[in-house]
This record gives structure tokens, sequence and C-alpha cells, in this order.
């Protein structure tokens, strides 16, 4: 019975290690010789699932996805506004955790421009977000939310633009860009977006 | 009399050739080394200008934040909304060019994340943008174009926040985002601010 591989289990632990690796000492030191010393396999064992750094960095931009997407899927049905605010909530470097995963996706994003395989990562990351705000802006529209006269798909595009944007602000402007800065921004785009809400409790 | 060094025809002639080194090679192939070889000069003579490759990387960010000032100093005095715009567009990576120059700066964003000296350029490169930014919104908003509820200071965080996200969208996503999108989101934007334009000519 313990032959049998537990390859979820395992996979998990690599995933740790590969995360302890890259946060604590950089995307450019995670060899699959440093996983192997922070996970205390052997590098041959570890060559089976990484053949290349490549392949390692590649899981490491799964993991970031993975993360990401198990915070959207925790936030609630509720209504749209207040599911637009939580999805900014969910991607913005808000606390010390989910900034190492944005210095992680920077460091990610300048490989990205060198390897195919974790630009096509990225697009395929950044197409399913921009699918979920689509169609929380379809839903908006639907409702009376948002005006017709304005098109959905764009307006998820720009609103991805702009938690992208202040994502990077907050890291390299940290001085100026609080946390505080980075959500009035977000509240103030859905107040473009969506109207100002009434300040009487719902 | 030949014996006196230009300087700046020297500090040029460098600028092309670390430029050519990496929007050709990449920025990991930017070495002390590489921009000997490129330019024709010693290593030697060359390390009296970079002692280490870390002084070239800060050179190159240097090099960047020129090129970005010239094309901003290039917007004549026009109205408020189409020097907004014409800004956009020139941070934008909307020619091949530029396209490059924004691989440099993800490059160089991702290294500076462990290199102070490239944060702080990277940081004071942005502070100089929001201070332009803000003045026009500042100047909006004492010829009424800009609403006295908006905060031109916070409005100004959020501009620079769509086009740098809309710049990222640009390189990872170029198949969805092409130039005409990110200029419609720009608009759409300069819309919510300012409003919409009239259709007459001005």
């Amino acid at each position: 019975m313990p032959k049998a591989v537990d390859h979820e289990a395992r996979r998990r632990e690599l995933a740790e290690a590969v995360w302890r690796v890259i946060s604590t000492d950089g995307v450019h030191r995670a060899s699959v010789r440093a996983v192997a010393a922070e996970s205390g396999w052997s590098t041959g064992s570890l060559r089976h699932y990484f053949p290349t750094q490549d392949s390692l960095l590649a899981f490491a931009m799964e993991l970031l996805a993975d993360k990401a997407r198990a915070r959207l899927q925790a936030i609630d049905d509720q209504d749209n506004r207040t599911v637009l605010r939580r999805i900014a909530e969910a991607l913005l470097p808000l606390t010390t955790e989910h900034r190492i995963e944005v210095e992680v996706w920077l460091a990610l994003l300048a490989r990205a421009q060198v390897d195919p395989g974790l630009q096509r990562a990225e697009r395929d990351n950044r197409e399913a977000l921009l699918s979920v705000l689509s169609g929380v802006l379809w839903r908006a529209t639907a409702h009376g939310e948002l005006s017709e006269s304005r098109n959905p798909d764009l307006e998820a595009v720009r609103y991805l633009a702009v938690i992208d944007g202040m994502t990077l602000a907050c890291v390299f402007y940290a001085e100026r860009i609080s946390a505080e800065v980075a959500l009035a921004a977000i509240d103030r785009h859905l107040d473009d977006l969506l109207g100002v809400p009434s300040t009487l409790p719902a």
C-alpha cells in the first residue's frame, strides 16, 4: 500500500519546496539543485519531475495561478460591485504572503519574455481572469448597474489594467501607494463604472 | 585638442552599445564584457564607467528614463485631455522600438527586486511621471474640466496604473490587446475623468 505513489501529495510537497526557495532566495536561484536541497529529494529523482529549470519555473507559474484561483473561488456570490472589489483584493499585494507572490510573478514575467512556455502560461492566466471579469460586468449590464453605453469586455480589460498597474505601484512605490491608496483608487474606479453607492446600509 | 575627452559623446556611444546588447540578447546577457565586445572598447576601460554589472543596469534604467522624458517633453502644450492622451501614447508600447524599451523595463523591474539602486531609480522615475500627471490633472480641475469631487493626485495614480496595466497587457496578451484596444481603453478612461468630448471639431 505505501508503495503506491501519492502523486498529489508529492506535487504538494514539491510545490512547497519550490515556493520556499523562490521566496527566500529569488527566482534566479530556483534551480533543480536548490529545490533538491530544500526538499531533501535527490537531484536525480527531482529531474523526473523537472527535466529543466524552465519546467521548474513553469511549475512555479502554475502554483501562482492555483493560489490566485483559490482566492477567487473563495469569493462568495454577492452583488456585482462587491465581487469586483473582492477580485481586486484577491489580486493586489495587500498582505506579506501575497507580496511574495507578486515578486515571483514579476520575476517570471521577465523570464517569460525569453521563454515561450511561460509566456503562454501567463497569457492563459490573463485570459481566465479577463473572462471572470467580463462575466461579472456582463451580469452588471443585465442588471442595469453598468450603463448600456459601456462595452463590458473593454471595461474588463481596463479594470484588470488598473489592478495590474496598482500592483506595480504597491511594489515599487510603497511609500506613496499604500494598501489604502490602492483600494481608494479601486473604489473610485468602481464608482465610475457602476455609480457611487448609497451611503445607507444595504 | 583631441585629447580632451568628450564625455557626452562617450556616454552616447556607450548608451548605444548597451542598448544594442540588451535589445538583441536580453538584459541577462548585458555584461560589461558583452558591452565591451559590442562597443569595441577594452573591458578595462569600460570598467572605468561600469565597475559592476549593477552599475551597467542602472545606466540602462537611466537610458529608459531619458527616452521616456524626451518623448514626454516633445508633447506640445495643448488642451489637458490631449496632453493626457499623448502621455499614454508616449508610454504604451505602440511601436516596435518602444516595445523593446518595455521588455528592457520589465527585465529591470525583476532585477530591481534584488537591487536597491535599481529600485530607487524606478521609484524616482515613477515619482517624476506621477508629478507630471498630477500637474495636468490639477490644471484640469482649475479649468473646471475635472470635477471638484475628484482628487487629482489619486486620479494621477489611477491613470498611471491604467497605462502600466495596459502596457503589460499589450506585451503579454498581444492577440487580444492591440494598440487600438489599448487606446480605446485610455479614451474611455479619459471620458470618465473629463466627460465625453463633443463630436464637433474644436
